[in-house]
């Protein structure tokens, strides 16, 4: 194979921004253990799921389970990207910014995975609270489209503007969520006999979930009032303990516990149990 | 946190050509007015959207009302993803293109994005139509199939080549898009009873959807007829215009008025009314 | 439009990887011919599968030949971007790698379609075997994960362990897709009347796909034992034509001839039937 010439500074430069991140990250303890907190919580979570629903064998429970499962697996990809400084960049804020000018880390893998993580939230809720596949599909498509204009808002350097512009977007996906969240999902919950388990991690997320464009907003990515990159990262990572592990171990126990509640197949992905109930 | 030394040249470089973009496209009148009329007409089609649905109820009714909404949400956030220089780059046409050698302005950015908001209007259509979920997520993935391909089509510029093969796979998606929508799902709304309308949206798909293919042909992307990167934006923004927000205006105001119609839970999507109907 | 001034640099870089990969694959006869053998095979089967399919006409008889037909449609779109350098580069392997400080050539589009044409075989399998939509959607969610984390594992070079950890939760995800296709989906193969098909190609799927993390740890992007690009690239390009091609060959051959077996609306993705059976 020729050896490629002028192709390679594309190359070369992307890959001294990934070392030049993981070198970054390994110096700086506060940044780099709110990362490895999370690999080794999701880590552990991984293999405490696995064993809890070993017995778990009704239809829509095992679904729950399969679901539950997934969140600190994508979780642990996230943060080894991160972590390896592969989804981690330097970008310079634009005018006006607070940091302007200045070269600030941006851990952009994040917004990229949460689009993968947090559908998998909403399913397990979903199937909980027993809503039907069109309403799960539209409010994971809000949901991923909130994550995604997050990713476009954190990346933006041409003008200010743009950023919050991008951030109002992404607040209008996350009204969609919240809406179903709220009003549409508690009833489906009720008619499943799921309600009190879906309440408590109803209200776990929503509170959550709220803190995510709350940092974004004081961190140095928005207003800048936090400046530390490692304390920003910190928010997030806490954030992502109690709305990944704690709630799908919430969830994970309950289930394991009232598999019969949740063992009838489900009336909105599976048709076969339904008539019988008429 | 250590600065960071080589790395910055990609970063650098990347969000030079952000804020290159950003300026190009400010400089051009008939450029940026065909971005922000487009940004004007979702952000009015979202409120307009929102207050058309307040009264939908009925289970299918507001599901097709979600999936519409959906819509100028995504395509708000594309035109911003544009007008931001975010996602449009400069690219060096292959030899044997019109412009060959010269740096063509590409807003991959549209493709990437389309990948998002075609789904969700083919999910109106088929929740309109009634069709069932696997025929939904196969029509589903061939329209992602042609996003993704019309994106590798405008970014390739090793050989002019295989650009067009690009462009041949990506039409070869469509016909399954097509197929679908002009044999199959017709046959599943005379069923549902909603024929009437969707005969007139996918009649207006179908034509609309033909347009983007043939603007690439006759665009500065393919044989440079139109060797007007404003003219060809224009030629798209016009398109979205009619196959986003005015589908989605007619769709919305028959579903309003005729909620009745599709207030059954879907046969396909959900079963609890279904066996009552036998 | 004014010319972009320092912001061509980084797409000119990137435009010249795409060129130097496009020669060098050119140049290189063992690799280009592991690429076009797969773009003519993908071809061809995109026109036997859409004749073989000409009389199906039954509910989920057609939507298996619908998902199997997207299946060569994904693999001629990823060799198309393979071949033409789009979607190919080359990384510097970290510290410790057999090939340290080595240009490597990374056909890293691979791991990015692969996430697309493998949720399609699942699919086929799965509406085969008439599982639930939700098992359905975990198992494809479990391999979308394993495609993108062994994306990065093929990029990471800041540090080589970061390469294999990546590689175990890859291999982690497969686990969870091998879980439900040896232990849950024989037993709704089973109820559908379908094990006997299922039963072929799910050790053909289960045997094939086993050779893929095989061939990452024997090739260049891992332990190098095998230091041939195009040898490596060859392993993954005949396990594609028996894991795609001759697997929808089988699928669609057997569903043409057993169509009626299939032909009952899915009582998991469509209800209408199901009442009539109990």
């Amino acid at each position: 194979m020729p050896t490629p010439a002028f192709g390679n500074v594309a190359g070369i430069a992307l890959q001294a921004t990934q070392s030049d991140a993981f070198s970054a990250i390994q110096d700086d303890v506060l940044l780099s253990s709110s990362l490895w907190a999370n690999i080794a919580l999701a880590g552990a979570s991984i293999l405490l799921f696995a064993y809890m629903g070993r017995n778990i064998e009704a239809g829509r429970a095992r679904l729950i389970w399969g679901a539950t499962l997934m969140i600190p697996l994508v979780s642990i990809s996230s943060y080894l990207g991160l972590a390896s400084g592969l989804t981690v960049g330097f970008i310079e804020m634009p005018p006006g910014h607070a940091l302007a000018g200045e070269e600030v880390m941006s851990q952009w893998g994040r917004y990229l995975t949460w689009a993968l993580s947090t559908p998998m939230i909403l399913l397990a809720l979903g199937l909980l609270a027993d809503v039907d596949t069109g309403s799960l599909f539209i409010v994971v498509t809000a949901d991923i489209g909130m994550c995604v204009t997050g990713l476009a808002a954190a990346l933006v350097t041409s003008s200010l503007a743009f950023r919050w512009l991008f951030y109002v977007v992404s607040c209008t996906f996350f009204l969609v969520v919240l809406y179903a969240l709220l009003t549409e999902w508690p009833v489906a919950a009720e008619k499943a006999g799921t309600d009190d388990i879906f309440g408590t991690l109803r209200i776990l997320t929503v509170v959550l979930w709220l803190g995510y464009p709350i940092i974004w907003a004081l961190g140095v990515e928005g207003l800048a009032i936090v400046q530390s990159v490692g304390l920003t990262s910190w928010g997030y990572s806490a954030l992502d303990i109690f709305a990944k592990y704690v709630f799908a171990f919430l969830l994970l126990r309950w289930v394991a516990a009232n598999e019969r509640i949740v063992s009838t197949p489900s009336t909105s992905t599976q048709s076969g149990a339904s008539p019988a109930d008429d």
